[in-house]
């Protein structure tokens, strides 16, 4: 029996880990969960499966829960909450499906009392890759990627040796725009941005997959998870996101991971991993169905966000933090309509510009020029 | 530092596996060789390369040859020959390259000598994988798949375990004929069915690629080698040979090898296996250049011989002894041009239907087998 820590549990990653957990009763149990606001969804995770820490946002929704519930289950509130759910010692494994930043935190504590970390939360690993994987290096703690393109990439190197690897070819679907001219991208809207075409998945993922950022946070994020440098790291424009991404080994063969876009797979296998569960609900891939896949090369100019991660991730230092952290606040303003589309781009690459990189950050370093560089958005808007 | 004995060094096999040799010289030697009837290359590869040892089909040419070279270089011929190579003191891996079932018996001296077997001589597994496979459990000797379709396989499995496996997905390109309906292939000519589209081999295999008994030879070698029943071994044609094969898990993840179709690596990856050595001289794979790949389900009315295959490979017993022997004569005729190219099927399915079959068949019954459905294929001619 695995017990399961599972930050984020009302959101896409949460949901479907939820679902795996009710798939197989015999396998894992839920030790914890944290959410935000959501504390109708909340509610039914309690019910069903009897998780005994809870955290949620509010200290008010805390208190109206604790109100509802048996003294059986602890409630907790806010950052503090978190990490009490990072750290809780019935936990075996942190699923960690938090957006943004903010995981980081938690994550660094939740490989400080030794839990093997399921890890959603790419943004960890942008702002501050170098702490995380120094600290699994130091607590032999294993890092265990839940993205479809990191997760694809690890079961590839399965039975390899990592001095053989050439290169990685993640694959990117190409979001909602990706058949847009720069021109044509001024004009679009918030629901086209939030259409994706292969994957249905959280509001913020999905405008990073329309900008291209969210292929370039997991060039980042592969960067630190696999220890390769950005030349070995390519990007390859895969329309339907049947090959979840593709590994080159110096005798020039490429083993390359498929299914059907289903993120409960990469879910269980970090779940599950060394191992494979059964999963009779997913459904099978079908090629002969499908009939064709397509590869394009990407272009650099056209995807800007890219550009500017691949920039941040060589240059290192803070500077993937004020990318990732300019990211977040940019796409916040355009989900609350603050902005047009186009400017999330424009955004960036000014925080980007006023920047003085420090080098090798340490956690507050991190956490302040994060701080700052929302700041700075804000006053842009 | 490994020692080859190589049998079949001048067939398109023999021929790669030199170049491999040639390009890895402090990884590879080779050890002895042996060779039919082309002497003009035996007396290259010898010049080059100067195993101890090199058998040749016939007596005049061992002799020949003895006459020519230094008493250092041992001559031997026949299937005595064949024999002597394949159990050489000297050799750690016997690559079997030759062409048909007269590899067996030499197979298995070698596994009996405890030699590392890489495999490029499917008829062997097709006509006797039963006796080949329980002798390699018995000697505690590995059998190294070469076909880039099993080595593709191969390397898919590594780190993972065979009984989370649900599928193979062995990938077939179609052939010379692969866009001709069965009214079509009436009137073709061994020119064309010489013509691949994507892969240059030698004679036999092509043919058989055309008639698509290579793929059908493939599934019962694929069911030996990975030890899983016919159900679970799939056809599917992608006509661009990218992806080599595919391994399906329960699940749902699939993970495929691809890479541009060339035989070196296969045979470098069974000469090195487990590791990788860099073969800096292979063109690297540009799927943005590739640009689509196409799938298929494979039509077993269009495609008889693989039909027949799974036919023989279900009712097991002597008759994929059959039908590899009747596939044999029947390209050797066809090859000699004595008769039409549909006659090829018509020929194994007559062999097929008038054998009584023989469970559980020793190597002599199998041997037996083999001459007397050669024999009946000629009084058919």
């Amino acid at each position: 029996m695995k017990y399961i820590s599972l930050l984020g549990a009302t959101g896409s990653i949460g949901t479907q880990t939820l679902e795996l957990i009710r798939e197989h009763p015999e396998q894992f149990q839920l030790a914890a969960i944290t959410a935000g606001r959501n504390i109708g969804l909340v509610r039914e995770i309690i019910m069903e499966f009897q998780p005994p820490l809870v955290s949620v946002q509010t200290k008010e929704d805390c208190e109206t829960l604790q109100g509802e519930f048996s003294s059986n289950i602890k409630f907790v509130c806010g950052e503090q909450g978190l990490v009490e759910a990072a750290v809780y010692d019935k936990a075996d494994v942190v699923l960690n499906a938090v957006i943004g930043s903010v995981g980081l935190y938690p994550t660094l504590q939740a490989i400080e009392a030794g839990k093997t970390i399921a890890l959603a939360n790419k943004e960890t690993l942008v702002t501050a890759g170098h702490l995380v994987m120094a600290a699994a290096k130091e607590k032999k703690v294993d890092i265990l990627p839940v993205d479809s393109e990191h997760s694809a990439i690890f079961q590839c190197l399965q039975g390899e040796e990592m001095q053989n690897l050439s290169r990685l070819l993640i694959t990117a679907s190409g979001g909602s725009f990706r058949d847009l001219s720069r021109e044509e991208l001024k004009s679009v809207t918030l629901e086209q941005a939030l259409n994706h075409p292969n994957w249905s998945m959280g509001s913020k993922i999905t405008i990073d997959s329309a900008t291209m950022m969210n292929k370039g946070l997991e060039v980042i994020e592969a960067h630190w998870l696999f220890d390769l440098p950005y030349d070995q790291i390519d990007v390859l424009l895969h329309r339907e996101s049947i090959i979840h991404s593709l590994v080159e080994f110096h005798d020039s063969s490429v083993i390359a991971q498929l299914g059907t876009p289903d993120m409960r797979v990469p879910i269980q296998y970090a779940l599950t991993y060394p191992e494979r569960l059964p999963l009779p609900s997913a459904k099978k891939l079908n090629l002969a169905e499908i009939g064709e896949l397509h590869f394009e090369k990407m272009d650099m100019d056209r995807y800007r966000c890219l550009y500017f991660a691949y920039e941040a991730g060589r240059r290192g230092g803070t500077l993937p933090t004020v990318l990732n952290a300019a990211n977040e606040a940019a796409v916040n303003a355009f989900l609350e309509q603050k902005i047009p589309f186009i400017r999330i781009e424009e955004l960036i690459e000014t925080a980007m510009e006023r920047h003085h990189i420090i080098e090798n950050p340490d956690f507050s370093a991190i956490r302040e020029v994060d701080r700052e560089t929302r700041r700075l958005v804000h006053t842009l808007l």
